[in-house]
């Protein structure tokens, strides 16, 4: 970024201060920027949540898939449309249910997963870079305790997190 | 939210445990919630930001309110004209040099903003709701180190939180 010094001396401390702009500034400049590394690759913030979902194995239902990601239902079958003409998952009706997909990733989606997994653990490298492993493990402890509280998609914190965030 | 067990528990832990995926989730959350409650209120957020720049009294050229606010200068001069109608900022033409504008906070405009204030209070204690005072101390210090890294806006933590963040 290339901000004049003027610009730099201007933010106002009730700004600066709030964890509300901090968080809100952090948070969206983070997912805008993997989002355009994710893209560059070739693909979108939703697609590696998708792929990341069905390499875990417990989600197959098209409608599951549209619940836990909270994505409506006809933009996550355009992005399932996409990955399959990719080759990357396949769609199968569900032999107990009919009317309902099952959907899996295939052995070249797992591929391309691995390779956004890189691509992800790298950004957050380069996110964390200022703050030593003690420092990242309490604040995924804070974090964590926060997406529990007003998410109830995220599960509980493990002991030993709340205890390195206690200490 | 209303979510059903069955999203809960589908969550992959690859996400839940990324912590660009959880500040991303958190960040975007936040923002998106601040943002529907300063509306509601008739205001947007940077509606917010304009104003208690223009109360800090350091920054009052229009160019470097769109500099450090990082907005368009266009689409200031929008949120800028609208704010003047409502009697809530003044502009004039800065006396030493004509071509530019200075732009200040009125009376009403101080006002507005003093309730826009208890409001953004009351979202981040709610946000907050989950961490005791020296969690949140804690969780502010990494934060500020983390925007302090990647954004030449943000001030260098004092010395008091660095320590807080080290223990």
């Amino acid at each position: 970024m290339n901000l004049s010094t003027q610009s730099q001396a201007c933010l106002p401390k009730e700004l600066a201060d709030s964890e509300v702009f901090l968080l809100g500034r952090l948070g969206y400049g983070l997912k805008r920027h993997a989002a355009e590394e994710v893209d560059a690759a070739g693909f979108s913030l939703y697609d590696y949540s998708v792929m990341a979902l069905l390499a875990d194995g417990k989600c197959q239902a098209q409608a599951s898939i549209a619940d836990v990601l909270q994505l409506d239902r006809s933009q996550l079958v355009g992005m399932l449309d996409g990955l399959e003409e990719r080759g990357l998952i396949e769609r199968r009706r569900d032999p107990i249910d009919r009317r309902r997909h099952r959907v899996t990733l295939t052995t070249a989606g797992e591929g391309e997963l691995a390779k956004l997994r890189e691509l992800m653990q790298r950004i957050e490298e380069e996110f964390l870079a200022p703050l030593d492993t003690e420092s990242r493990d309490t604040l995924y402890g804070l974090l964590s305790k926060l997406a529990t509280y007003h998410d109830k998609r995220f599960p509980a914190p493990a002991e030993a997190d709340v205890v390195a965030v206690a200490s």
